[in-house]
């Protein structure tokens, strides 16, 4: 039709387009990653900042469970739209993605996730700093730290935060692991990023009080280690009794075991272990959460 | 392609794998009424543990909902998903699953909510010891027992307290019926979880105000007694003018009535009655909740 | 398989089936709008008992919505679920059902909805009676009555009652016309009864203001109808300026012109107007909101 | 059947059905951006002119999605339910729209907007007379204007207000982008609608609170030029330190950005590049949101 015109739009196509599947995913789970920040923590900002005029509890859960959902869509087709390292994790440990990705796919959740919490400083600035008469607090009532990272309620102790988080995560991987396998009862394809927005708005409305249920290590410590450098200073990571490293650390032991019960107790009971599908889904398609148990 | 690997592999899968189908629906059914309660009690209890700061009646209703739609999508393909003695005696009763598998059924409902308790108690554990000064109080504004079990408003006479439990499940099972009726407008294949979602949200949004629409003997009496002997004390069957019985009788009834009235008023006049296909599930398919009534 | 059984079972059904397809669609509608009157007018009552600890405006108006939903999943493929004699009247002007059966529809649906209003009563009762120390009121801060019907704000004249009541159904019927319009951008199959709740979660968040969006005679006249036998007296008619015939009447006004808007500005341009579709339609199914317009 | 009938009422239609896709398609613009004004501000008043008892930020928040929902629905098949300006520069800017279509599509769309501004101003009429003793204010907790149009929060600079306008709409395309590309995820048809709606929810939660959030040029000037010829005055324009500018250009600069970011991280990437679907698409079918570069 335009063949000028065409000819000139693929040559310039192929200087773009990338040729390796990693560098794709890679670039995709940055852009999740920070997607997810942006509009996740601005549902804690739009709370906090509005004290609650113009945000509360639903706005927080649905908006950072829909942030989730909207990652998952921009990124699931690309790379699987993990967003998170605990996901990640599972996956390699189970045999769903080769484990010299994980690096790389670690590395964009961490990159996503500072990035996405700088954007948000930006979209939030005056706000911020009218908040607190120009002071970043990480305590008391004008605090706004917790826009950001994830602290533990006055009354958790370090044991109970930890089992918190493992459990929280535990929960979160068993129900995606659920949600992805086409040998249950099965999401219809396409609609499994909602049905993750809704597991995320029940796990926060109930799991949520101990410590703001981070379930991601991503998350949570990058935007942490921004506002440390943006004016918060270094008592996030100090403050909860250094609890920095529980969201850290919590989300990975909980993905493995919540990826194993689901593994153990529902996966290998099915009638038809279709194994052809494994191995052919594995070599040629993007990994993706379906799971491939090999023991 | 990893011979060895493979065959390895298969054999400590066989060792794991249930080879008898009740084996795998029991153990389904602990799973997911055990979900039920961690994420549907976990909303009540996070409400409550914060004073309404972090949770109210939307975040309990949907989060309460989304627990059971979560549960399905984790053991419906196994077991159903009944996850509810109610819902099991409706199944058997109208000749959708066998009677032999019920007491089967109803235990592992019973353990997995006793459970799912249990672990509730022990994520929140700081959280309930600080509530009310190391008390475990049953009435009054520190009064946390609610959060596991159900009590009837002051107002409620034992009369009312009953019809309430009676019709409330009496909506929810043929409501249930009509959502699995492929024979009737038909939820797609794979949301009808959602579907059954969106119905506790209403039933508890509209039937909840007078005793907490448990619905359901599992949900409420497992988690009773898990109180009474983790320090609440036995007055929680007391409680109540011995209010314990209506959420575990007063379901059974109400389940049966509104089976029927969904039986009766819609699904026989269908004009397909369609029993090749209901002889063809009740052999070789495992028991869900589409309708075969043999009358 | 059980010959006798089967033979026994058939002989019983074929006693209790209902042969005319009128009669089952009589049925239908009233069941559905009882549905929608306990579960919908009991979000109110939730709302209104609780004095809005455990129900608010959230809980209504999803809760109404829902009602609605499951009202449709439970009748839709039976009599198309229209629960309301405004969208009755419309499906017969616009040609999609046989005016012969208007009069069956629409007294199903007023004996529906007052069998649900008293059903709701009964639910209800320790409730209502304990609420203003057993007195059953129509205005002030312990009244009742609106639990069951709509009442206008005090602001409201009866012009701009009328006028909003007729531009509220407008936009329903306008929108469901378009949620059924296969040839538009098309709800999926089974999906339609949550795009109308949806539907109406924003039609009575953004025109429930002036006078609680009834947009349905039944919804509104047989439940004002039982408050008045009921102990609330027949001041609950001339209340408002005599306000109970505006959503009885304006409605039926607003559905034909929300159904005209729609087939002059969308549906006759469509490219293929695809009409033996709806002449077989019309014959040999039962009517549903599919819209078929014969000028 | 009905010969006569059948023949008078297809010579009827013939006379009013339009021959031009054109002018269809700018109707149906017209029509969809009617719909957004009156249910989505009408989510707004209604939470305004009650002071917050009938509504307040989930209703907003909720209630605007599905008005922007439910205009899809009505408008989608026939010309894409665009209902913004800024989508329309993005869909012709790269390559999907034509360009001569612009102007039409726009002026529909301001059109719609004052038209949907001027029916709600009628419906809620009386209750906007009785909100502030007869006045229509701009500033104060008795204003009204931004039930309209919106305004920036008192700490919002000018600089930071057009960052903001940019970064949402930056979202709010990309994210429209990954919805339609049926080469990632991919939402089922015909819940791409239901998809927006959440992204709406989630955009207005997060980042909400700087200046309201509008997104779309012909959303915001149009009702606020409406306000101030129907007695608000010409100070809708000057408020804010001259805001009224920044919905209308900073929606169109982060719409182009957004779409770039998808194009340039996600579309070209996609292995099978599908050229000859985007040229078919072009030629043959109403304009809607599927991406087909031309670089």
């Amino acid at each position: 039709m335009q063949p000028g015109k065409g000819r000139k739009g693929k040559s310039l196509k192929q200087r773009l387009v990338l040729k390796s599947s990693l560098a794709k995913e890679t670039i995709s789970e940055f852009l999740g990653t920070f997607i997810m920040i942006v509009l996740g923590c601005g549902s804690v900002a739009q709370a906090i900042l509005s004290r609650g005029h113009f945000g509360g509890i639903v706005t927080i859960n649905v908006g950072f469970a829909m942030a989730v959902v909207m990652a998952i869509y921009v990124t699931g087709g690309v790379s699987g739209g993990h967003i998170n390292p605990a996901v990640s994790f599972a996956m390699c440990l189970f045999g769903r993605m080769k484990w010299f990705k994980f690096p790389f796919y670690v590395g964009a959740q961490f990159l996503g996730a500072f990035a996405g919490a700088a954007t948000l400083f930006g979209i939030y600035y005056d706000g911020l700093m009218s908040f607190a008469g120009g002071k970043l607090l990480i305590v008391g009532e004008n605090a706004t730290a917790h826009i950001f990272a994830t602290y533990p309620a006055p009354y958790l102790s370090l044991t109970n935060a930890f089992a918190d988080q493992v459990v929280a995560t535990m929960f979160l991987l068993m129900i995606v692991f659920a949600i992805f396998d086409s040998r249950n009862l099965g999401v219809p394809r396409g609609l499994e990023p909602i049905a993750i927005g809704l597991l995320i708005i029940v796990i926060s409305s109930s799991l949520g009080l101990n410590s703001g249920c981070a379930m991601n290590p991503a998350r949570d410590l990058s935007p942490r280690l921004f506002t440390a450098l943006a004016g918060w200073g270094f008592e996030v990571f100090t403050a909860g009794n250094n609890f920095w490293w529980i969201p850290v650390v919590g989300p990975l032991v909980g993905a493995v075991i919540g990826g194993l019960i689901y593994v153990l107790v529902i996966e290998i009971h099915h009638p038809n272990p279709d194994p052809d599908f494994e191995t052919e889904q594995s070599e040629d398609k993007p990994d993706k959460y379906e799971l491939s148990v090999i023991m």
